[in-house]
């Protein structure tokens, strides 16, 4: 039976020799002390995380009268990742944190997301809510909030979607009025839906921040107010008081993540629920959104992650499964299905790895902004999808046994799944790469990017005379592509370009993955020229070979996604349906 | 809420003006039977089996101490199926059956998987096993269980693999030794997995075709003979007498068709399970595999059918969803998906339709025979894949509700899943595809389909240049793909051939279902021409459309393919994992 194992070699390399983390200087780490905390994690997830995987699917959240429960599998987990200090790993030292390099706290999410998606979302939430409230919230909340939130005594959640206002967040019906005399207090009214983590017994209290519309808040998004609404009121001395009129009234059954409880949260059902006003009023997108880049990496990082965890587990069982009496991994078609899982999930890894190191670089040269501004909602989109097409192509290579859920293979599907569709469906993230992320800004990110991966496709050898070809032609291809939809847009036809982001974005993805993959092959060639051992040599060889699969059986699906978008002579709404 | 709907006018087009099955004689059918059959099937399948898709999932199969027992609402939908002559649609009137042509048959199976897959099962692995028995049994097994499987008192299953034979059946190790004195008569003893179907109480008794080893078999598929095992014996009078020492000793947890029973059949245990030798010793392979073309079209029908009804409820879902004040069926990129939703399954079901119907055909003209041949592992393995990925599709726009179980609509992802997996993976059918159906006979059939499809293509009038100029390329880039799997065949290179398969097979996939798309869209053309209501004309436009659509968003799709197999330039293995 297959067991836990990570890409270790890969991530090191990521880290270590393409990204070089350990010379960022705030944090004055060494290769040691990164290959030490990446140790330490990952012996965390084989040990704690991923033996809750399956039995969590199983178990699923309960809705009791006394609130929602958590997998019981889910308690001892749970402490022990924040008694170990994991939860701080990359917070601020102020307020307790421990700063590490962002490309390896990311790797560790990676991890520990990958193991067990359902689980890793209660933390994570928690996360997104302190990091908002660490910046926007004024003293008293973060005296009063913060510390046991880091210690994790309470737990954190983001409570945004209602059932007439999904994508289209601003059509919220969720009311907040001020409390006479309480400077700062709301009395808070309405029902939320699809909230993570909304509520369970993992944390002595919940704490969530809830957007609502004030009095004369206008209709639309501009109208809406942040507030952080505690379950449990709270006494003077911290600890947790009266019911503060908030109640979980239904869990969603969802098709995976079975362990993470999606909530329907009612707010103020007797009239007695209260809130405190974070940050300004009628700032409450923006500051709710705050951390969106981070959150949207994170999501794209559910998908790599678990095809990374999927492939492992898969090429395990390839090795073992004798048909026609050979390992099935030695059969030509398995082979290629695996190769193909290794690149894209490869691929994956070094675009988020890549991705989330700018948020550090991004800090001394600000034109990593717009770096990350471009690259996030690739990472969120094409994570998800690419990642989910993995776990798809797992199922496969293990026949029938993969449809059972006896073998866990088939919760990779189930829990992947989620991933397209929430922190702004995968359509959403199209659009937002195509018009604020290029054509707000003239292209101008999009041709500083293309500059760095030109240079890099410039390096390859008449070695990869394949490779370079493609990568050319895609390149042109992606040109092409960009050039109809600017002029789509220029001419003001609108839905001409809207119908067509998608397909840009996919372009896009595969251009960015193939130009990581190139980098590391070059970097592992350089590597095997000046002399590597044979273990080594064996890993370096592995990095070339990724990157060749990923053109000759991914990057070609560039150049037909321009073609796609080309071919489009009609406005799509003239199509009937 | 979005209820259950079928896309009748497109259905009509393809039986009466794609495929004209009014005009084949054999049957004595005008338009008005065709369509009175249809309208009465729809009917059952909309009132009877759709009610029990969402409830068999959550209910699931049980195995009790007296056996297995299906979804309590199979009971009712069963016993109206038979009693209304359904079951006996299609098959021969010599037996008690209602012969149709056979895209008719084909088309009202369609709509029941579409409908329930899991409950479709029940009766369509009974008439699998009819089928054989009709066929090779000898009169004894002709006049004792037809008619019981025919009336739905008996229902049939089809055992072939075991632990360590699923893809390499020819592994197996279940025994048959004859009996002293008892001529056909054989004790069986072996494990059966994955056995749908395996046992139920929706029939008074489970009649398994087994393949076993006898005495003489040798090793490997030469040496297996088929097996006629009832779960109970039979009395005189054909009422069930004891127990055949045939036990279910488990049933898998699956991803999805929760409602259809896999079960573990246990044979032998007591060394007193009496089998019946069906056909000749060592034919068993060739005996069930017998009508091996039907049972994988229909498993592709499994993925085009649901594809299609997520489809219908998709688009109905959109249309009444409203964010940012506008359905959200008018925003462009979800109008884009829906269209190709739309393009995918009717382009399936075009395709399954017409493979179905050289059924017919090959009646009198036995080059369709090679038609069949070539077209049926691309309707097994394209179907349930494209079908897959257009069910995923729909999840996408319904946005989290696509996720949790409430909406019906996640299911679809998990029900069609499996159609990849049994029935001979979709590995295994590209492998079929392109050394038996190919390199075996020279590529005739090949070109013999080739050349329909040019001459379909150059039917196209000015108003499809781009369409025309993606055709000519897709058949070109074919062209290059074969001619490069011809000469590592010719090579003996065996391995650079069976790396490529798959790749293969999708591409000829899209070059398939663009071409029948495009004759739809030409005789819709000629339709219109001749005059056409403003209703027809708006479903005929909706042909061209999905012709159009097609071509721009999957066709382009077989160019890459193409370049995926003529850039491999090393043999797969040689890669290291």
């Amino acid at each position: 039976m297959a067991v836990y194992k990570s890409d270790h070699s890969d991530i090191l390399f990521n880290l270590i020799d393409v990204l070089k983390v350990q010379n960022i200087e705030e944090y004055g780490f060494d290769e040691s002390s990164v290959k030490e905390i990446l140790n330490e994690y990952d012996k965390f997830v084989e040990n704690e995380i991923y033996p809750t995987r399956q039995k969590s699917d199983e178990e699923g959240v309960k809705l009791t009268p006394n609130g929602v429960i958590a997998p019981a599998c889910f308690q001892s987990v749970t402490k022990s990742y924040y008694e170990m200090g994991w939860f701080a790993l990359g917070l601020p030292e102020e307020i307790g944190g421990s700063p590490v390099p962002h490309a390896l706290s990311t790797m560790c999410l990676s991890l520990s997301a990958g193991a067990n998606t359902a689980w890793s979302m209660y933390p994570g939430l928690s996360k997104g809510a302190l990091n908002v409230l660490r910046l926007v919230g004024d003293d008293y909340i973060k005296s009063t909030y913060l510390e046991p939130m880091i210690t994790g005594r309470f737990g954190g959640t983001m409570c945004l979607t209602e059932a007439g206002a999904g994508s289209d967040v601003g059509n919220l019906k969720t009311t907040a009025k001020p409390i006479d005399g309480e400077n700062g207090w709301y009395s808070i009214k309405g029902t939320k839906i699809f909230i993570s983590s909304g509520e369970s017994d993992l944390y002595e209290n919940n704490i969530h921040l809830v957007l609502a519309r004030t009095p004369q808040g206008k209709p639309g998004p501009k109208g809406i107010s942040l507030f952080l609404v505690p379950r449990y009121r709270l006494n003077d001395d911290g600890s947790n008081g009266e019911s503060n009129d908030v109640r979980c009234s239904g869990v969603e059954h969802k098709m995976g993540i079975h362990g993470s409880a999606t909530c329907v949260m009612n707010f103020g059902d007797n009239d007695d629920c209260r809130g405190y006003l974070i940050g300004n009023e009628f700032e409450g997108m923006q500051n709710m959104f705050i951390m969106m880049n981070e959150a949207r990496l994170d999501v794209g990082i559910q998908g790599e992650s678990q095809a990374s965890l999927a492939y492992e587990l898969t090429k395990q069982y390839a090795a073992e499964r004798v048909q026609f009496g050979t390992s099935i991994i030695d059969l030509p078609d398995v082979r290629r299905t695996l190769l193909k899982m290794r690149a894209m999930s490869r691929g994956l890894r070094s675009l988020m790895l890549y991705t989330s190191n700018l948020f550090d670089l991004a800090k001394t040269d600000k034109k990593y902004e717009s770096y990350i501004g471009l690259l996030v909602p690739i990472c969120k989109a094409f994570g998800s999808d690419a990642g989910f097409n993995t776990c798809v192509d797992a199922v496969q290579v293990h026949g029938g046994y993969g449809y059972c859920t006896e073998y866990g293979i088939e919760q990779f599907v189930r829990d992947t799944k989620i991933a397209s569709l929430y922190e702004g469906t995968n359509g959403i993230q199209a659009i937002d790469f195509v018009m604020r992320k290029i054509l707000k800004d003239k292209g101008a990110a999009l041709r500083a990017i293309s500059e760095d991966v030109f240079k890099t496709s410039n390096q390859l050898s008449d070695e990869f005379s394949f490779e370079r070809g493609i990568f050319s032609k895609s390149l042109a291809a992606a040109q092409d592509a960009m050039g109809f939809i600017g002029k789509m847009a220029k001419e003001n036809k609108m839905n001409m370009v809207l119908q067509n982001c998608t397909d840009f974005l996919e372009l896009s993805s595969h251009i960015v993955v193939a130009w990581r993959l190139m980098e590391s092959a070059w970097i592992a060639n350089e590597k095997i020229e000046a002399g590597a051992s044979d273990d080594e040599k064996e890993f370096l060889e592995s990095k070339i070979v990724d990157f060749k699969i990923y053109c000759s059986h991914y990057l070609v699906d560039a150049i037909a996604r321009s073609k796609t978008i080309t071919s489009s002579t009609a406005d799509i709404l003239e199509y009937k349906i």
